[in-house]
């Protein structure tokens, strides 16, 4: 069992995890490049490799765990966290801690072992986006369960340990302190104003112009005025709505798309990429007695949103010694950089300006 | 000139330092080890190919900027920030700016291209950080530099650009998030206790011994309990201080000595080693009216402390989007193991197992 410690001085959680640990000369050899076929866990044929299916899309009446499927759900082998058990908090002395309750699934995304999200097709990518859905709609059924982080590492700069195309959801007990802090920003700001913060920096993003990346009827991709790295960008929709989970079909498709743009537009910009893709939904909405009511109006005043984050620069000593970051490009070139490798593409005639598809009720 | 932008959500300042940037396609390369002599811009010879050095240890009489030195000072030939001009605070509709003022000093540690800080000897430690106390006293005599981060990067994983031994120094003109909720913790815990957290997580490390990697007559080295990397590192004076400049010259000399064994340890254990280390000093404490009132008891409630964090694990998603962090290494592990190879260390003889330097006023 893996436990969660509390840092003494500030609010940061920590997983220990030290099951899924290697010995310490072990980790002298970075992750490898899998091979596709048999010594790949995750293609198909290997569905024995894996613990059983939680969910796949997978043809009518067959049999879970068997091939032909186009994308599964499984327990990640090596979970950072269980959902069997109690939590049982308790102290040690000066410091905090509880058992490793929680969840940890992977989602095989297709069974092509050299599939590249940002090559597509949108339908492929929907897909992945209704299982993050689905997942998220069952594991926020427990309400131990405070939040599901849903994110996709690609490359091994981007901390991918398996080369085939996957996506991770880490559901945890607590809410982890830099939610907590951008939901009480979001909560303070709507206070003030009775407006969603990230409403208005839609709106002026949109006004000003010189950051926006892609925008298309239902959703927009920014590269952030306060930037952490080169070409991070910032996907949100445009209509206010805290409930990733409520997102429709054609909502689904209309994100599919602008996310697969994104990521073929970064390709260009930075040769071999590696990056992670973070997807910032709100927090298990059951109330908690006692908390900041924040919890209760997050329909008002959050609004999900997908982070991508190249990984092109290395955090140094500065970075990790104050949480303040230096990034070499600003986000107005980036943005520039974007705009015209996409446009490129539309005169190629390689996809269409406008968005066909629109989210609904 | 460089731009400090604030996240509009998050108090979160990031740099926009585009002077230092590099055209998108240069960032496909990954830096490279640089070859030592007339091509490295830190090595002895070369000192015409840095801005002229602001102090140095060198021989009595002899000219700046020519060879000779042991230890040189010099500014950053790509600043993140620079001293010149005026701060300008302003907003951008929704977001706040101000100019990117402050410092960013390159510590030349040694002459010699290949030294290694964990092969000592200590005295050549001690020399660096007798120079992180004077640049760190100089700058604060600058009140419009409220924190000044002193950090080493060694080995490109942990984003050494350069390979020639070398640390930082980068003053700015806010005080970091980070910084402000450690501060406001540790203020908040002299408020409930009358005693100095730090002080008060030493004394159960002690006592408790699970932890302790080494300890000296003035200073311990802990795998912190709730470590967010494998073989983390936190090492801090014994006796209560806020100061790092203050620390006297036989305090400096033991310092040396444990911070240089405790990355001596690190080497059998994670073989080749990348690293950053982060010295984490108080504030200038300027009055500043109207801010909360930790400014001024800093005295009381701040301890000052160096983090040693062996880059083994790349960030992945998870941790981008939650500042929650898994690590598979037990810090009780990690703490047994680094204990074992410092009592082979003594039983070789290669260094005693008691300390002979003492700090004092």
């Amino acid at each position: 069992m893996s436990e969660l410690r509390k840092d003494p001085i500030v609010d940061r959680w920590v997983i220990i995890a030290a099951e899924r640990g290697r010995r310490p000369h072990e980790f002298e050899a970075p992750p490898e490049e899998t091979a596709p076929g048999a010594a790949c866990p995750l293609c198909e044929g290997s569905e024995r490799m894996t613990p059983p299916e939680i969910w796949a899309i997978r043809p009518e009446g067959s049999a879970p765990d068997t091939p032909g499927w186009q994308l599964r759900v499984v327990p990640n082998k090596f979970p950072a966290l269980r959902v069997e058990g109690e939590m049982n908090r308790r102290g040690l002395g000066i410091f905090d801690l509880m058992d490793g309750v929680g969840a940890h699934e992977v989602i095989v995304e297709t069974p092509e072992h050299d599939w590249h999200m940002a090559d597509g097709p949108d339908a492929s990518v929907e897909q992945v986006l209704r299982a993050y859905q689905v997942r998220l709609t069952d594991l926020y059924r427990d309400e131990r369960l405070r939040y599901c982080v849903i994110f996709r590492n690609h490359g091994l700069d981007a901390g991918a340990s398996l080369s085939h195309p996957h996506s991770q959801i880490i559901a945890i007990p607590v809410v982890p302190r830099r939610v907590k802090g951008k939901l009480a920003a979001a909560r303070e700001y709507y206070d003030r104003k009775e407006r969603c913060i990230f409403c208005d920096i839609i709106a002026q993003e949109l006004a000003l112009r010189d950051r926006i990346v892609l925008e298309s009827e239902h959703f927009v991709a920014i590269a952030p005025f306060a930037s952490r790295f080169p070409f991070e960008l910032l996907v949100l929709p445009r209509r206010h709505t805290h409930d990733f989970g409520a997102l429709s079909d054609k909502g689904r498709m209309g994100l599919a798309r602008i996310v697969r743009r994104c990521l073929a537009a970064l390709r260009p910009a930075l040769g071999h990429l590696s990056y992670n893709f973070v997807l910032n939904v709100a927090p298990n909405p059951v109330p908690r007695p006692g908390k900041p009511d924040y919890w209760t109006t997050l329909h008002l005043d959050y609004h999900w949103h997908l982070e991508i984050l190249p990984r092109v620069t290395r955090l140094a000593g500065f970075e990790w010694g104050t949480g303040f970051y230096v990034n070499p490009v600003a986000p107005e070139e980036a943005a520039s950089f974007l705009r015209d490798v996409l446009a490129d593409e539309d005169r190629a005639g390689g996809a269409p300006s406008v968005e066909v598809s629109a989210p609904g009720g």
